[in-house]
């Protein structure tokens, strides 16, 4: 296997969108805007979701050149010279699975999927050895679902992370660089499974648990009277897509529990000052967290200049 | 006592800031540009600082007429019409049982504390019957700090919590409403100190230890590099005041830590659904978050509509 996708131009591509709800919607949309928006350009999108209104949507917005129902995904992916598999997990490696026979051969694959290991394990053989399969994902969103609430503007300075295989070609791993670069993605980490599920239960799952218990522990509806951005804030994910996150906290829950125990433990060394009414050890303690939130905040910006 | 100031146009009115930080310096800011920006005002704003800095860049800024040092705190009180106290709880029953003698008679004085209850008891026999004292809460603020981050637009659609007491009179309860919304805000609740305190130990303090918590349990700091925009947003006001926060802990800790308690409580219901990999309840649990969060948001809404 070698560049042939390498050695074209990424605006004559035709690329696949397996699942065109929020992310499946926001990357075509950023790839159709970024990648095919110059006026040689002859690549197109194809798109194949259960839900044939956002088909129809994306082909009257000009996003895809074509819709096809699950039944046709085989149509489809014989045509694509990328494919996002922009499902849930579990579903991601049902459909590789299932599909394996049917893409088309040196045509680059990924998913976006939030979990990897299993991920991975699950898929083993399943992998062509004619076909590339990169597994990444791209860190956004957004609160609403679906391919309605999609926008191609959501990367812009985002971070993509890349589980390289041993599998991979440089030339593909560097094509696909380039790919979310252009999309708006300005940080691209290179790492393993395990890795970033460990990482990933941290920043993302344990935020969305704690949001999801913030809210559950609310008195009553009406508290956002009294708010001032802060409850707000930690709360935005709280309007949670259950099935997605049932599904993303189970299939982690090692790492996951890993990092609740860790910050119950936090919790409790505030608790235990406050209960003490020990401002001195309180004090340190907050003086602590916010020299390392300036930290990370610098971190981020030297690795964004 | 009566109206004098509710006779005048607040634009002619002097307004005093004890403490000129980031509070003080955006609500001064806030009034010039609201109240007093108009061609036939003649109202102006004097500040109390212990930072001669500040006070100097308020003057060179057109904000403040006059800068007076804390030593001269009492000059500054005599001429005030309305006095906005912007200090720290404790600095703010300090200050005006030592200063109680020097408020201009019939002047309105509020404070903007972000605990009522101990401020309330402490002040106690504290406040001249010829004074008329309108505890208040702006819902509002910014990680930043000091009078370089003040800025008078931080008010907008945001929430002012009044803690009317019987001796204030309608006129200025009238005249503080009137003078809050003209400076951004959206929504007036009045209420007392005790549920004021019960709420804002959950929409504000339980918010700031749960984010510090988080801060503190992360393995290390170039966790940003796996970040989505969750972790950011529950965090940000990790960049904590240690201080004031050390203060706003211990002063309201009854009421925070019966939140913190049920907020773990929350998170240990999270904990044995992800534990047992129990896919049904957990989905169930976060559909219910789910609805809940959604209520707030559509309350929020209904409500500044």
């Amino acid at each position: 296997m070698s560049g042939r996708i390498v050695s074209q131009n990424g605006a004559h591509l035709t690329y696949g969108f397996v699942g065109l709800g929020l992310m499946g919607g926001s990357l075509a949309k950023a790839i159709r805007a970024n990648i095919l928006g110059g006026s040689g350009a002859t690549g197109r999108i194809l798109a194949c979701d259960a839900n044939a209104a956002s088909l129809r949507q994306a082909e009257a917005d000009g996003i895809a050149a074509a819709g096809f129902p699950p039944e046709r995904a085989d149509a489809m992916l014989a045509q694509c010279d990328v494919v996002f598999v922009c499902l849930y997990p579990h579903a991601t490696l049902e459909f590789i699975t299932a599909h394996r026979h049917s893409f088309k051969p040196e045509s680059v694959v990924t998913d976006i999927s939030g979990v990897k290991t299993a991920l991975l394990e699950g898929l083993g053989g399943s992998i062509r050895d004619d076909v590339d399969f990169i597994s990444g994902h791209p860190m956004a969103g957004s609160e609403k679902e679906g391919y309605a609430h999609a926008a191609g503007t959501i990367f812009s300075n985002r971070n993509y992370i890349l589980m390289p295989r041993p599998e991979n070609t440089p030339e593909h791993l560097a094509f696909f660089r380039n790919l979310v670069t252009a999309i708006g993605f300005t940080r691209i980490i290179e790492t393993d499974a395990h890795t970033h599920d460990r990482k990933i239960a941290f920043t993302s799952q344990l935020c969305h648990v704690i949001a999801s218990a913030l809210v559950d522990s609310a008195e009553d509806t009406s508290i956002t009277a009294f708010g001032g951005g802060s409850f707000e804030d930690l709360t935005r994910i709280a309007l949670i897509n259950a099935p997605l996150w049932t599904e993303l906290f189970t299939a982690n829950r090692t790492e996951l529990l890993a990092h609740m125990t860790a910050f119950c433990q936090s919790l409790e060394k505030f608790r235990r000052c406050i209960e003490d009414a020990d401002e001195e050890r309180l004090h340190a303690l907050l003086e602590s967290v916010r020299v390392k939130r300036t930290d990370m905040s610098r971190i981020d910006m030297k690795d964004r200049s």
